[in-house]
């Protein structure tokens, strides 16, 4: 089974936006098993988008199109599919319905073009929206298939996971293909790709040729690198007894090298590391954010049940706030006595049991002498008052992102050794 | 002069890393007014890339190939397009020497597979090398031409704006054309992608057979609608010109249909609205957000010299915050009176001159007798403290995100109106 990936919009083609959408498909598919050799980036452009398809067709069993079923007049990807089809589009009462319902509860109008997306061609199934207003579509041609997807991220994944990668599988199975992919994501926070690629040498030897098992790396910028492995079993539960053995042999080998870096696996991110061990514990947690500027309280508030659990954060921005409501000590603010009063400073303000601050300078210019990257996490943990420094790279915004992530470790790390 | 961008690698298609390769050529492209109407991604595989290079060149008058120019045995980008062009590699003797003194430069021992990099089709011209050490290649494949760089973001794009676009720009003057690009995006909050196409299509209709001018949508989901401008005219003054009376036409538009929704153009965001605005009116911002978690503030840190204006936020998460620090009358927390006591709190606990809240509900439950989405926004502006509202779609991150840009743009509005 070999799927391409073709992504249309111009937008793609003038640079305009990054294609992201090919990478995550990629990556999705690459982790279920199924081969993908070629991606195409094709314009809003009829004439060209039927080549483009024909030349997929042309070379893999299946195709996903990701764009252009907005209800615009550069949203042409269903013409398109119908003409490969050799079918017309129809008109669907239902998704007319669907469409006029969600415009009105969300007390907007609705205007005619968005009836575009209640267009399916003749024999294609929807893939429901439950994001969105366009409809995905599963598109038969002959043996192969066509799945449409929006271009929207959010919509586009939330499509592939729900209904196309089951179809793929079935598909992929009634081709006589019963192996069965299992695969995990070791998340790391604090070691280099190169220094775990080095840890884990020995290990790639062994598998290079295995068709079992593979580990791969992803590096994930401010999220860290991810080590995914993936095995192959004769069913489900050879697969997922394969991973579970390789997953020991990695981990022992990360860990010996680098110490506490896996933070999770899968899709828990540090902020799910962070709210388990103070659900587990009882405590509650308040946050002192200068230079990370609310990034830290943004994202621990995605974990669904925070106000168990997470009282609030002062962004301090102004210097004044620092001294005035955290009771910080006149002098400079970006240092390692600074960071330890804020937090203490946090827990008294917010109520909370554990405080966490940051302090430091995002840049351009230096501040209390200190050069850009330079941050300062203070940790007030039990009757322990603490801190840690860092010195991060890239411009203001990566020294941000770097910053949280890091503070959140820091934090993780210091109530695993004193509570 | 249509050019094709086929970039290599097989960690593209597993999604191991993005391609910013094909984006950032794509936008130089554009911005030369060089026609690129296909991308592709394929694998580090010999018969696969001879079949993407042979499309390629099927439909595009040059091709930039990116990638499989290192030393290893999955570059094979050289061999792949000496048989394209029909010519044998040849090992250069003077790249062999450069590729040598190199390695002997940095102190480093140089292996055998190092040498590859000095093979060269017959017949291509080099791109010297000034940050690596593959070099750049010209090749010429009768009338049509393929540009090979390495892969390496930094190495591409000083090899792209030293050799390939002033090859290109030449080559495209030899066949008479002298037409220049110029491009703007307006970016909306607050209108439908339909509802702004339905105000536009009269337009549309106008430039349905323009060669000078174009109009597209880009759906960017949490920053809005962007309204992509393009026009070509015969040098810069002219495409600038095009530009800007299209830009007259299409603002009155959007702003007879739907008001003030236009805030800014390019890359400005919904924050440098803000700023550019307070400072203006030096005045300064304090926040108090419960719903949004420290999106708000954490979005506007991000404006270097953000401390000039703004204070700072209270991420009043828990309620007895609300109550304790900001004043909040006893009663629910997610309504219009909490909404406008927090923007009043906020603005005294923070010592700012303009105050703004955000409350409301992300979900998955319903608080206070309000279903997930409902967002109130307090404004304390001037003498004037008011709210408005929202009912949001989406998930909880979904909610917090439309609900920072929705507060943000309140804030925008209620500035312009009052002060």
């Amino acid at each position: 089974m070999r799927v391409e990936i073709v992504a249309i919009g111009t937008e793609l083609l003038l640079g305009q936006i990054a294609d992201t959408n090919s990478q995550w498909l990629g990556e999705q598919l690459a982790a279920n098993g199924i081969a993908s050799h070629f991606h195409q980036h094709v314009g809003d452009n009829h004439e060209r988008i039927i080549s483009a398809l024909r030349i997929a067709l042309s070379r893999s069993d299946a195709v996903i199109i990701c764009g252009g079923l907005g209800p615009t007049q550069d949203d042409i990807t269903r013409s398109a599919v119908a003409e490969i089809m050799g079918v017309s589009l129809v008109r669907q009462d239902f998704l007319v319905e669907r469409i006029s319902a969600m415009f009105a509860s969300r007390g907007r109008p609705m205007t005619e073009n968005n009836l575009l997306q209640a267009d399916v061609p003749e024999g294609a199934t929807i893939i429901d929206q439950t994001r969105g207003t366009a409809p995905g579509l599963i598109c038969p041609v002959g043996a192969q298939v066509i799945y449409c997807v929006p271009g929207v991220p959010y919509e586009m994944s939330d499509m592939f996971t729900r209904a196309i990668l089951t179809d793929l599988i079935a598909r992929s199975q009634a081709e006589g293909n019963t192996s069965v992919i299992a695969s995990r994501v070791l998340r790391t926070w604090g070691a280099a790709e190169s220094g775990l690629a080095e840890a884990i040498d020995s290990r790639f030897d062994e598998l290079e040729n295995s068709d079992r098992v593979t580990i791969a790396f992803l590096a994930s910028g401010i999220e860290g690198i991810k080590v995914r492995l993936t095995a192959r079993g004769d069913n489900v539960e050879h697969a997922v007894a394969l991973l579970a053995d390789e997953e020991v042999i990695v981990r022992k080998l990360i860990t010996d090298a680098f110490g506490d870096v896996i933070f999770g696996v899968d899709d828990e991110t540090m902020e799910h590391a962070i709210a388990s061990r103070l659900v587990a514990r009882g405590l509650t947690l308040g946050l002192a954010e200068s230079v990370t500027g609310g990034l830290i309280s943004s994202r621990l508030v995605n974990i669904p049940g925070a106000s168990q659990w997470f009282r609030g954060s002062l962004v301090s921005y102004a210097s004044a706030l620092k001294h005035e409501l955290l009771g910080v000590a006149q002098g400079p603010v970006v240092s390692a006595e600074a960071a330890e009063q804020m937090a203490r400073g946090a827990r008294e303000l917010l109520g909370a049991d554990v405080g966490l601050s940051v302090t430091g300078v995002a840049g351009p210019d230096e501040q209390d002498g200190q050069v850009p990257g330079t941050v300062f996490v203070g940790l007030a943990v039990g009757d322990s008052v603490s801190h840690v420094s860092f010195r991060l790279p890239g411009d203001r915004a990566r020294i941000r992102s770097y910053g949280a992530i890091s503070a959140l470790n820091a934090l993780r790390q210091t109530i695993d050794r004193l509570l």
